[in-house]
């Protein structure tokens, strides 16, 4: 199987860059699938991994040309994250998280924060992890400290921030949270490397402990006063910038998986006893199901792109964007996230129908697509994402403003 | 709900009139919802609603510009198909059928052939019905006569030629089968009237005989010899054109009747006793529902504008296309056949959950949405549609040119 | 197919007494099956429907031997409501109904009116109609009246009482519900003959109206009081008995209607053109789909008798029930209810995918069962079936009474 | 979640022993599931284990009273199977099997090669380990050798023959399969260790090679001569034995998880942000999913349970078994194998829904039930049982014999 490339690129310099960066993330991809299996079994940080990106040029390509990146818009950088889930979900996560990080001080820090960190990022590339997710005993806390802040508390769930370069934390400051932007190697701070998960085993995506971390005003992104404001429609696509990148390495994963199963099957399935047939890949069922899976794949990738270009076009719209063209955009991720989910894991479930008993085996490692996918789709609740989509269909109730949607 | 349109017309002369008739299909389709449920149940043959395609410059917008028709692509026309599709099933069928039947000259016949009968339907209008269906005891036999031919035989499942002004035929000479096109009213030519299903009641579906036909050369399509010669791979693009239009008529419904239910779910339905609830709108199994529905029926409408665009693109490269171009085009349609069809049946049939008991009321008619459904989606199995996807993408083995793939 | 038959009955006059029930059920079954689809058209009251029930000895089979009955107990009787949903769901309806509503004096009443009430079901064989169904804008209620009572009001969906001799009404009287059993042919009394939906078109389930209908205090099941009392765990009982005929003809339905898609297939299916067979009857996806429905449909069934097992053994304790028993009943059903309703709609769609694009004929009439089994599970939300059982699973919270749970 | 118990025991001495020795196995299962994931990562041979199941003396529930087993038939020997996958898959597998093997010398041996194999069953409660697994590029042969025989070949995925007491072997001889009991620790037989599988790791399924292992006459089941006979219906039963362990610890392993996650969630489960809820277990999603895999399990046992019966009743019909009846029995497994597979994965791998995110912590395990059965459910196509069950549904067409069906 050829997966079907949605991104035909056009004839001109942005487009030609575009699809330079496509090539080195699909070059990325045929190496990390190569040992993936045994990389997840090992369990170990992914150092070698972000190296990886880091060295194909795939952590500052959405910043500008004349800076040294590829000057890729978002949509485009999480097809990026597509095409390395191919080859291994946990690393297209952290490469996924890694571009929605990099667009948060685009979001909420003032220009000159944003076009700092852009240069820094561009002649750097430094990996981005990032420390938000709100869910957890105790969150974290910025307090004034002299002429600066310190920062103190815990995560759970702080994906690639103990691999990371540069931190984008969420934090609370006198009852409003406020979004930072530091150096990840800073005194107090302790990633506890308590990941060990069934899936995503190889996103570092344990624990975290801030205690007492020095922190300057100049980190804390967004102009004076830094508390007291409503988000405004614009920056709460925040979160969507975290559900695009889901839905691309859901259904990344889908398509790599399938690809390799058929690879396998090509290669080593046997035809069944009662069949009648000299190959398994001319057994009528084999075939249904491929057919099945590829046509609910290739679907699912539609919806995933009609997601990107959603957000896309509501951040192309800018600081102006009203809420329901945010609701919008979020909506349209909505709907990928439901069907990328639905889609994902029942392939990486069914795949062993095609291939047939002998791909149990341990060393091939496929069950991997299915604990990657199960593991991170209960991120957050798909029945909550199908709800925001009805009641926005239903009764043009826009989904609210949570880290999660 | 607004249903979501994929086809965002740019700024351009051949775009404008693409959004010129997309409007129109979609005034057609509002008249059409109206009186869908009390027409379905009257089963009459269409001939008012063919007159309503016609005043509203439908039947001929494939057709040149300079000649009088708007010039759209056989992609675009097939998103007019989708369109009538949301207002009423069977007259979207006839018209889905009629841009097929328009096309074969241009497939089969010789250029001055194509352009005559393009220049015709530009002019006169006139509605395209066929008598393909290859399904059945016997044929049509095409015997030579004289100077001319006479067309022999039945068929069952004629979509539109009881009410016919032009008759798309595929009949057998010498072994061989070859394309007619000829005006409908024709001494020997009778429509059996005898179409009654359970949906796709306003086809016009039935059964049709030629006795002694008489046939013109000029009419049979194609240079000399007429036979013997093996479809090029770009000719047998015909049986997709069929496909396309199923696969547009099937979503456009999904489409319309979710709209429709939905509608009528904010002004009718009632919350659940035991919800404790003020509204249905309220129901978080409800607004589950729709948006899980809505998310699977905008995945499909995307699959089936890239099937539109997979076909267009193996149409534009023209009589050079190789067969492997054609298997891309085709299985682009298998693929969008599979899903639309599970989608679709799947959204006709569960509307009753969303609205809630009182929507069984006979005169709501909502029930003819699976009932048109169910009886196309038979039309050919789709299992075998599955299986010549995964034979594609597993194989590398192209689907067969039959008159249904 | 032979339709499993889950109810063996061992060598006991007892059990040869409801073999013989079965059998006369399957013959009825067999007669109605032969003209359902006609009646279904005609949408006829029902009477000559019910005429044969009485004639075949089923309307009184729940009563005691000595009085004339049967002696079956309750889920044997539901037993019957299954075998007669083989040929036509909307009698077999119908007369699970009238077996839930002969119970009610059980219930409710004292063990006079109970007796009394047997031996004239026994001897007179009235068919029992119900006015129950508490959804509709206003209810009925029972005021005093001198010596007596009347009864004003009216009422949407009570089954089959335009066709009954015997009327199970639920009132109001103070607030409170008291069931009562009258005679139907009562002044004041009329159905307004309104029902006309997409399926159970024979079920005479339109409203009706009681305008000052003269009640005497015998009629009123139960002791004096009237009012002022919780019923009983045993009572609310009175709400899985509708459910267990449910249940019963949801999957007696999907039992019919596959012999009846079977049967025609074997006689006329087609093979699939490009299959290579020559019968459809050896298609591979075909058998797959059999095998698939029919395993279902089996589990299906085998769940519907654990739940009439469930149902009667509660019933067999007697007025000591605890609310845990009564709850552990209540959730048999309601796990009965939830799968049989999946399972059968399925079928009724699927059919169609086994028997190919001729049995859409709308004289053969298939499409029945999808419409007869989308009208009735509608009837109360399947989703809160589910929450019920999750609740009582999960928590250990048992279902409310309520006329639906 | 009390998992329901199917089984109920009536009070005679037979049922008295069935209702210990499911007590017994109750507790063996408790016992397991304490410890099941650390021993699915650990992966050691399952030693300890066995010893667990022969001190709970499982290992001969099958052998008469009087030798000194629980008398046991077949069908019951199978619920505990079920049992004790609830608690461990690996072990149910193992004892499935082994109570599957136990019977062959009753279905191909002599009388008396049956009953001192009983005997020895009861006394010395030695475990059985099958080579049986056809698929693999070699078979086992059975050479004449001097007085007695020699077995030489290897085979792949032989269940539990490296942990085994007594051996159940199949092998080739002139042509012919015959069956073999002969001791575990022979000269010449090797495990090999090699089983390293994403599922069923603690089955010591790997690979045996048998190299000149001597075989004396009297191990070699049944009667002279050995070959040039065709199996009997009877006989051809021994492939529903294993296809009935396989059922039944499909659905216990979807029971024990369920139970499992449900217990976790009450203990652990956090409710969902947006929900508005104090705590997961009242989320209407949640809710409605626990309750819909509770139904689909239920009905999927009460399957489990009939095929069970139809099975023991063909057993008990005995070596007078017609085809038919062999049929019978063999299409009641297939349809409990279609649906146990499709509900039980359903279930393991959507109770992370039930439970949330934190569930996906390695130390739980939870990802084992999924591991397990899907290594285990394509063993055999099912699609192929599927279709079993249609051909002989709709032709009456009986599935061949063969090791898998």
């Amino acid at each position: 199987m050829t997966v079907t490339d949605h991104t035909a690129p056009p004839a001109s310099d942005d487009l030609a860059r575009f699809d330079a960066a496509l090539r080195r993330a699909d070059l990325v991809a045929a190496q990390l699938r190569a040992t993936a299996a045994e990389r997840d079994r090992a369990n170990k940080p992914p150092l070698a991994e972000i190296e990886l990106l880091r060295e194909a040029d795939l952590l500052q390509v959405g910043e500008p040309v004349e800076y040294g990146g590829s000057g890729l818009d978002y949509s485009q950088s999480q097809q990026l994250t597509r095409r390395v889930a191919r080859g291994d979900t946990s690393i297209a996560h952290l490469l996924g998280y890694h571009y929605a990080q990099q667009r948060i001080p685009h979001l909420f820090g003032t220009a000159d924060q944003a076009d700092e960190l852009s240069r820094r990022n561009a002649q750097f590339k430094p990996f981005w992890g990032g420390v938000q997710n709100p869910r957890g005993a105790s969150g974290l806390t910025l307090t004034r400290d002299g002429s600066g802040f310190r920062l103190d508390g815990r995560r759970t769930f702080a994906s690639g921030a103990g691999v990371a370069d540069q931190l984008s934390v969420t934090a609370e400051l006198d009852g409003d949270l406020v979004f930072l932007s530091i150096p990840a190697r800073r005194e107090g701070f302790t990633p506890l490397n308590d990941w060990d998960n069934i899936g995503q085993r190889l996103t570092d995506s344990g624990g975290v402990v801030f205690d007492g971390v020095r922190i300057e005003r100049s980190e804390i992104l967004g102009e004076d006063p830094l508390t007291g404001r409503v988000p405004s429609a614009y920056q709460t696509l925040v979160t969507p910038h975290w559900q695009l990148a889901f839905v691309n390495f859901y259904i990344g994963t889908a398509e790599g998986a399938l690809e390799e199963a058929l690879d396998w099957t090509r290669l080593h399935a046997s035809p069944w006893e009662t069949s009648g047939l000299e190959s398994a890949t001319d057994d009528p069922y084999i075939l249904e199901l491929v057919g099945a899976l590829r046509s609910e794949v290739t679907a699912a990738a539609l919806l995933a792109d009609h997601a990107g270009e959603a957000l896309q076009s509501a951040l192309d719209i800018g600081p102006d964007l009203t809420p329901d063209q945010r609701a919008e955009a979020a909506i349209a991720i909505a709907e990928a996230k439901y069907v990328t989910t639905k889609v994902s894991l029942d392939v990486a479930s069914r795949l062993f129908e095609i291939q047939g008993a002998r791909a149990t085996t341990t060393s091939y490692g496929f069950d991997r697509h299915w604990r990657n996918l199960r593991t991170h789709t209960v991120h957050d609740p798909v029945a909550y994402k199908a709800r925001e989509v009805g009641d926005w269909t239903l009764n043009r109730r826009a989904p609210q403003f949570t880290l999660y949607s």
